[in-house]
């Protein structure tokens, strides 16, 4: 099997599945009862906290444990609802996430002004026509770090330069759950007020993410109710979930390593894949090396995607969660039609091997060959 | 180890740690993937929803999976802000979980209208009451069936039937997460349009419950996105969490007996109990056999709990969301402060025996003899 499709989810690791199976079995008392096995199941949960918040150079208190990146979205988004009084211009581009997307569009069927930043050939967003957007009124900006489908780095430390001088009392929110152990964040050296990430990108489980929220930045609880994890988030706590996500934290490579070992393979992907004339790069050149999203010119992204299933070589068409959809993030490239419906995407993980690169070279050569061109 | 804290949490039973594990190693994918494997994934979240959806007499489509009662019950609730067209009524009781009261109290600084239905002496809200509250302006009406603190079984039932009546245009909307699993639930014999639970409460795994949703019944979603869930919770879904509940709910065992079995427990403790003429016992008789709140005459919960905890027998005070907190669900039933002061709730589960309640009587009976009595 060749699974690339590691930015839809990845598979878990097994110190992630160990310590889900520790927590089941051994650690499975509410963390907030007041006896020692809920102090255990508390302990465990603020090892994780610690643990992950190393990764990205926070501090424990400033991460708020979610059921899922989507979910941390929503909350970091929602957080300008009620900032209303500062303002109600909302910035973000758009070639967010869904979770972005639609959360801000709830905001502006409430009276929210909302600015979408165009991408630009390359996927960025361009800090200029950020700049103009910036003012006093704004009140949450939100850029992802890294794009789902074309792998795209924005500059997310040069805009939060911009907001602290045009847009002082704005909070900027960073989708980063693409990028999140996979490239190096600080996040007081990015300076952002409030970022996103999830566990099942990084071979841990599905059900689990986080919000980090930097202290001092002042956000409504989401979910409210039981005022677990201070009152930011209620519900019951995941114990047997951060638990994986700690194990999934725990297994994380050396970054820089494993950013040259999949350089190196997306190199070689390129490379190989400019032998079939069909194939074009859509990735950016300025993009992560897990992410590689090419179009095979005349053959419709299913139609292909099911022939690498019948050889058991998973890609995606788009996101997961677009369901095959034609791709508003390639359309807003400027991609044409025929260009976006026959776009696939490739996305690597630590596992991946350069022999896996030829196994799907070739056949997609050999759809090339055996398929009828699609009529789009 | 006695567990008497069942209504906290629940260990997990051994299927539901299986099919975890199955989930985690062999169907990992992500149900969106349009693949073989992504379909996989899909199958065995349909067949947890199938599962689930008969334990309550649903169907497949009308169950929302979610990350906790918690988010359910705010799901639940927030479909009152896309009605406020037909009116800004909502009625609740003033013993709800807090996951509805302070939903809820968002709401009304948002403008809506809410009436907290009291408490009689017994636990249960006043029918008449509810009656003289229902108008054509009513959108929501919310009622737990059963109560988490005190084990209180609300007329749910009947509440429909004037609820239909009075305020056909009102969404009713039941929280049965101490209920689900537990009491038999036929949501349309009740005829509620909204009904939460949640897995940990059952032997399940911690981070997943679900919404029952009638079909027709018109809500928003509340986490919004990638358009999970029908478009109706957005998020990748947690498969591992949800096969897990799978596991929980195909281990139930036949309702009617564990009824039988836990009531003689209940009535048995409840004698016992009775021995000991500082205890008091809380709980109505018309309660659920799993939950039997008592107060020890003279001794701070908090204290108790710890004495009992250093013997390996746990139990709470209060609810484990309140963490240590007076209860208002015992204020609000009219109990003086002396008595929800000392305060305790066992909570039973069908692995509970009677040598337990023996167990946990002596050590009561040992704590009022060497503790000094507390100044409540």
């Amino acid at each position: 099997m060749v699974y690339f499709d590691n930015s839809a989810t990845t598979k878990p690791c097994s110190k992630a599945i160990e310590y889900i199976n520790e927590a089941l079995t051994n650690n499975w008392a509410n963390p907030s009862s007041l006896y020692d096995l809920g102090m255990n199941a508390e302990i465990l949960v603020s090892k994780a906290r610690q643990a992950i918040a190393k990764v990205i150079s926070a501090r424990e208190d400033e991460i708020i444990f979610t059921s899922s990146g989507t979910e941390a979205n929503n909350t970091a988004v929602m957080a300008a609802l009620y900032r209303k009084g500062i303002g109600k211009r909302i910035i973000t581009t758009e070639i967010e996430h869904p979770s972005v997307l639609e959360t801000v569009k709830r905001l502006e069927d409430e009276g929210f002004e909302v600015i979408r930043l165009k991408a630009q050939s390359d996927g960025t967003v361009s800090l200029s026509q950020l700049e103009s957007c910036l003012d006093s009124k704004t009140v949450l900006v939100s850029i992802m770090m890294v794009n789902n489908e074309i792998g795209t780095i924005q500059p997310i430390k040069e805009a939060a330069k911009l907001i602290r001088k045009l847009s002082p009392r704005a909070y900027f929110h960073c989708d980063a759950v693409q990028a999140f152990g996979k490239v190096s964040i600080n996040v007081k050296d990015l300076d952002v007020d409030m970022l996103t990430a999830s566990a099942h990108k990084i071979h841990g489980p599905k059900g689990v993410g986080f919000l980090y929220c930097k202290k001092g930045v002042a956000i409504k609880p989401f979910i409210t109710g039981g005022g677990q994890e201070k009152g930011l988030r209620s519900g019951t706590e995941s114990v047997p979930l951060i638990a994986g996500f700690l194990g999934a934290v725990e297994s994380l490579p050396d970054l820089k390593k494993q950013q040259a070992q999949l350089r190196e393979i997306k190199e070689y992907a390129i490379s190989k894949f400019k032998e079939c004339e069909k194939i074009i790069i859509n990735s950016p050149c300025r993009s992560v090396p897990f992410i590689l999203n090419i179009s095979v010119m005349g053959y419709r992204s299913e139609t292909l995607l099911h022939f690498l299933e019948s050889k058991q070589i998973y890609v995606s068409s788009g996101s997961a969660c677009a369901k095959g959809e034609q791709s508003y993030v390639l359309s807003a490239l400027g991609f044409d039609k025929k260009r976006t419906d026959s776009a696939l995407r490739l996305s690597f993980s630590r596992y991946t091997e350069k022999e896996e690169i030829d196994l799907c070279l070739s056949a997609l050569v050999e759809a090339v060959k055996r398929l009828r061109p699609s009529n789009i």
